[in-house]
């Protein structure tokens, strides 16, 4: 049982829930599932994406846990992102969102077709 | 099982996974949970979002048969929105994030305290 609750403007989980619930949230963690990635093999699995709203996301994501940064002394420097335990438990919910999106395909474009978009 | 796979760029699953992973759609899909509203009562109820977002989100929701719009001949015309049962078989995955984004609120603002943000 929890105290919190993301329906309320001044609860902190609205934050957070903010947070998860975007989509280069939700598309980074999934890349970062298999494994560690670097800058350049994370923006090219994610797609899409710009450097800048990738690094902005990745910046909020390890500020928040989720995401683990390493930099190693290589010429040039290389730095390798991956998830922490933390980030590894939202796996399990994205999942649950991704599972939702790819079995419904069908029925959500019979329904654009219908409203003409 | 399912040819769809939203990490590729080309596949409509993607952008369903987009649309569904927006802080809006989750609120607004939250806050019809327990029944019909109109849009004063939605956007007071979803909190902290702008009439023209709140629009726009509920339009998309509309075209992708997760919401529905009535609207009634009174003076001044009544509009009510409602969760179609594909935007309530949303819910669940979404339930899953909430319930994520209250459980972890210590642990993501200890790390915020950590990273000095």
């Amino acid at each position: 049982m929890t105290d919190w609750d993301v329906t309320s403007t001044a609860c902190p989980s609205r934050v957070i829930f903010s947070r998860i619930g975007d989509r280069w949230t939700m598309f980074i963690v999934l890349a970062l599932s298999h494994g560690t990635l670097r800058f350049g093999e994370l923006r090219e699995r994610v797609g899409h994406v710009t450097p800048k709203v990738l690094t902005e996301t990745l910046r909020a994501l390890e500020a928040d846990g989720l995401v683990g940064r390493e930099s190693f002394p290589d010429s040039p420097p290389r730095v390798e992102y991956s998830l922490t335990p933390l980030g590894r438990s939202l796996l399990e919910p994205i999942a649950a969102m991704r599972t939702w999106a790819e079995a419904h395909v069908p029925e959500v474009l019979a329904s654009r077709e219908r409203a003409g978009v």
